[in-house]
C-alpha cells in the first residue's frame, strides 16, 4: 500500500510546523465544584525533518479524539493541561518529530454580579498553548481575553478645562466630579507562561484584566447599576497604555514566586468611540525584565 | 463537446438565485470632479428554470470583466448604475433566466474636517444592488454604512439625578451641563430604493446618517477637536432607536418627491461600552408607510 | 427616577425591531439519551410603537437568563423550543410590543463514522428562530449548516473527453471510472419552518444536507476511508444547483404531511478550488410551491 | 492646557508597541507603466518609555495622512517603501520613541491569462511591514498571500491502487493518467525581509507562490481552460509540505545574492475538501539557514 508521506527526500528543507488548524470539538473541563463543557478550537502541529515528504495529519485528529475521550471519562483538567497532554501524545505518534505544539481557544463563562444587582453569566475567551520538545523541556501558557470599558483621561481634562472656563465660579465642583469624555468597548488580553511546578488559574488572569480596565462590563444592568459602571469608569479614566501597565503591575505582584524567565504578554485595544480606528498598546516581556 | 449545464431535466425545481459570490475587483467610478478607484466585492446571480441542469457561471465573470472595462474606458458611473448595467448584461448572456441580480460593496472615502481642524479622509462603506426582470421592471438601490458615536441618554439622566442628590445646591449647573454616560462606536446603515427617474447620491445618505448620530467620528483629532466631538455627542445623547427615527425623518424630508412604493431600510447598532453585546434598532418600510 | 425610555413621543415612527445582538451564553439542551451543552449566540428583538422613546433592553437579558436557568433546572428542549419560550416571555415583559423575535445559532456535534472506520465528532451549525405576535400566531423554524464536499460534473466530462481522445482504444475504461475534476469544500444550509403541531429534528436536516452533497466530510480518515470519500464524491459529482435541488426533493419526501404554507430555504456555496470566488445556488420557497 | 499624555510617571513600565490599528486609507502606488489605487489597512506603532504616561496617537494619523499626500503628489512608491517612510516620520514626531513600526495590507490585482484564454484581473493580498530604530538599522519586508489549488498526492495513489486492483489488465493506463483525489482551495503566503541595498518585487513573490501550488486559479475559465487547470493540478499533486518546500527552494534560487541574515517566512494552508478543518505547513527561517 502506498504511504506517500513516508517517502524519503534528498536536499529538501525541514519544516517548522506541519499540522491541522481550525478543528472544533466540545471539551469537558472538570472543576472542583462543577463540570464545564466548552466549544474549543484547536490547532495541532509537529515539526518535520528535511528527509521526510509528509506528516501523517490523521494522527493529529486521532490523538485529539483520544485525549478528549479520556477527559470525559474522568480526569479533572484545565485547557492548558489538556494542551500539554495532547503535545506529549503527538510526540509519541509522530516518531520523526522533535517537537509538538498545540493551541486551544474557547469561550468561557463566569457568574458575576454588580453591587448586589442581578448576577449574570459573563463571557470571556481562554487561550491555552503548549509546546513539547523530545529532547528538552515542555512549556505551556494560559491566556485570557476580556471585553471591558475604557474612558479617556485626556479628553476628560480638556473638557473640564473648557467647562471651568465657562463656569469659573463653579471651579470647585467641576474639579471634584467626573466629567464627560469618550469611553468605549475595549478588548484586552494577558498571557502568562506556566513554569513546571506552578499553577496559573485563568480566572485569576480575568480578575487582573478586569481590575485594570476603567470598568469591567456586565450583561444585565438595571438602571442604577448602569450608573455605577458609568461612574466607576469615569473616576478611573485610562489610556490603553494605563491598562497594559496596570496589568503588568498586578502580574508582578500576583506571581512573585515565579522565576525570571516566565514570559508575559499583555495587549489592550480600545475600539475608540470618537474614531473609526482602534487605539492599541502592548508589552511582550518576561517576569525578570519587569523586576528590573 | 460536453455541455453538462445545458442538460435537460424532468421533474426538477427552479432555483431562485444561481451565481458567484465574493468576486473582488478594482472599480473606476467617475465623478464630476475626480476619478475614484474602489476595491469592490460583487455577488452576481440569475434564476434557473426547473428544466435546466446548470447555470453557466463563467458568463457572470465575463460580463463583470466586460462592464468594468467599459467603465475604465470612459462612462461616468455610480456603483448602482454599474450594478444595473451588469444586470442587463447578465440577462442577455443567460438567455434562460427571467431575472438577474447584482450586489456590490466597497469602502469609500470622503475628505472631512472638524470645526476648522485638520481635514482627513474618512472611510464609509457603500452597498449597491440591482435586480432586473426580463418581463418587467428593473430596480436598483443604494446603501451606505457609517461608523459613528452614540451617547446613552438614559444613563446620563440616572447619573445626573445621582449628582444632583449629592450636590443639591448645584442643581442649576448640573442640569445645564452634559453629564457623564456611556458612549460607544455605532455602526448605522441606510438603504434607499432608487425609482426609475430619480437620483440618490450615496454622499447624501452618508450626510443623513452622520447627522442622526450623537456625533460623527473623525480620524485626525487634535485635543480641542476631540473635546468638540465629546461635547457634541453628550449634548446630543441618543438611543439606537433615536438614530433610526431621525434617519427616517431626514429621509422623508429629503426625498419628498419620490413615490410611495420606494423601499427604505435603516439599521443602527451600538457596540455598547458597558456591555459585551450590542444594542440594535431597525425599520424596514416604504416612503408611503412613513408618510401615513 | 428618570425613565427615559418611557418618554412619550409625538409624530415619530414605529420601529420594526429593537433589541440586543451578539449575546453569547452556554445552553443546556436535553436529549432522550444525553444532555448537551452548547455555546449559543442570541439576537433578541421586540417592535416598538411610534409613541414610545425606547425599548427596555435590559429586560431582554433578564428574560434570556431566566429562560436559560429554567432549561438547566430540567425541561428537555431543543434550540427552537427555547427560542419560542424566550419569545413568549419577551412579549410578557415588553407590554408595549406587538411582536417578539429570537435568533439562535450554535455549533453542534454528532458522532459519525465512515464505512466502519474510526468514528469522530463532526461539527455542524444549528440556527433556530422564533417569532411571536401578541395578536396572532407564533412561528418558529430550525436550520442547519453543513460543511461537505462537491465535485464538478462539468470539468469531469471535459477531461474525460480529452482522455478518451488521447487514448481512444481505452474508451470503455475511461467511460466507466470516475475521472479527475475540481472538488472543494462546500457549505450548504437548509431552514424549515415548523408548523404548530409538527416536529422537525435538526439531525434530520443534517442527514438531508449530507445526503445531497457529492460526499459528506469526516474529521478522522485513515487512508482507505479517505479514498472511499474521494471515490464517493467523484461517482456523485454535483453542481451547487444539484445540491439545492436534491435537498428540495428530500424535504418534499420527508415532510409530506406538513402543510403547504411551510417556508423552506436552501442554500449551497462551493468554495471553488479552481477560482478565488464561490459558486452559489439558492431556493427560497414553500412546501406548497414545491408540490406544484 | 492639559497634556495628560506628557505626564511623568515613576516606577512604571516601558511599552513595546503603542499606536493605532485598523486605519483604512486609499493609497496611490506608482509603477513604471501605470498608477494603482489600493485600499490599504494600516497599523502604526512606536514604543513608549517607562516614565511617560501616554503616546500622542493623533500624530500617527497626521503622519499617515501627510506621507500619503506626498505619494499622490508624485513619488513612485511600493507599499514597503511607503511603510519605511512612515516609520521614519513617526520617529521624528514621537521624539520619546526609540523605534517605530508600520504594518500595511491591501488587495492587489494583476492581469493574468490561462493558455491563451480570456485574461482576467486576479486578486492577491500584499502585506508590507517596516520597523525603524532611532539608534540602529531600519528593516522592511514584503509579503504576499495567494489563493490557489492543491491536489492530494496520497489519496491519488490510494485510489490508483484500488483502480489497478479492480482493473489489473489496465495497469499501464491507470499508472499513466492522473487519478482522482481530493483537491481544494489553498491559501499560501511568503514574506521576505528586504536588505538595505536590495529590491524585492511583490509580483515576483506572487510568481513563486503560484509556481509552487498544484495549480494557480483563475477567475474567468472557459470549459477547456478549466480542464487545463484540473489536469495541471492533478499532474502536480502536492501536500502543504510540498508547497512550502518548493517556495523555499525558489526563494533560495531567486535571491542568491541576498545576505544570510534575511528572514523568510512561508505558510501554506489547504481548506481540505474532505475535512472540516485545514491542513497547514510553515517554515520560519533565514536565507542562511536554508543555505546550510
Amino acid at each position: 500500500m502506498s504511504d506517500v508521506q513516508s517517502q524519503l527526500l534528498r536536499g529538501s528543507f525541514k519544516l517548522t510546523r506541519v499540522g491541522v488548524t481550525d478543528v472544533k470539538k466540545p471539551v469537558c473541563v472538570k472543576r472542583p465544584d462543577r463540570e464545564i463543557t466548552l466549544t474549543a478550537t484547536f490547532n495541532l502541529f509537529v515539526d518535520l525533518p528535511a528527509e521526510l515528504k509528509g506528516s501523517h495529519l490523521s494522527r493529529n485528529l486521532e490523538v485529539l479524539s483520544q485525549v478528549l475521550d479520556e477527559c470525559v471519562r474522568g480526569q479533572a483538567v484545565s485547557l492548558e493541561t489538556l494542551g500539554a497532554r495532547i503535545c506529549a501524545e503527538l510526540l509519541k505518534r509522530h516518531e520523526y518529530a522533535t517537537c509538538s505544539e498545540v493551541q486551544i481557544s474557547a469561550d468561557y463563562f463566569i457568574e458575576r454580579e454588580v453591587n448586589g444587582g442581578t448576577s449574570s453569566l459573563e463571557r470571556y475567551l481562554i487561550k491555552a498553548s503548549a509546546i513539547d520538545y523530545r529532547e528538552g523541556q515542555s512549556r505551556k501558557s494560559i491566556g485570557v481575553e476580556v471585553i471591558g470599558m475604557t474612558a479617556c483621561p485626556c479628553a476628560m481634562e480638556e473638557v473640564r478645562d473648557r467647562f471651568v472656563s465657562r463656569h469659573p465660579e463653579q471651579n470647585e465642583l467641576l474639579t471634584a466630579i467626573p466629567i464627560i469624555t469618550h469611553n468605549q468597548r475595549n478588548i484586552s488580553s494577558l498571557e502568562v507562561e506556566i513554569p513546571g511546578d506552578h499553577d496559573v488559574e485563568a480566572e485569576d488572569l480575568i480578575d487582573i484584566l478586569e481590575g485594570a480596565l476603567s470598568s469591567p462590563t456586565r450583561e444585565i444592568l438595571k438602571r442604577e447599576h448602569e450608573a455605577d459602571i458609568v461612574e466607576r469608569a469615569h473616576t478611573n479614566p485610562k489610556f490603553v497604555e494605563d491598562v497594559v501597565r496596570d496589568v503588568l503591575g498586578a502580574v508582578l505582584e500576583k506571581y512573585r514566586d515565579m522565576p525570571d524567565d516566565v514570559k508575559v504578554m499583555v495587549k489592550s485595544e480600545s475600539q475608540e468611540s470618537i474614531h473609526k480606528h482602534n487605539a492599541f498598546a502592548e508589552r511582550v516581556t518576561t517576569l525578570g525584565e519587569l523586576r528590573e
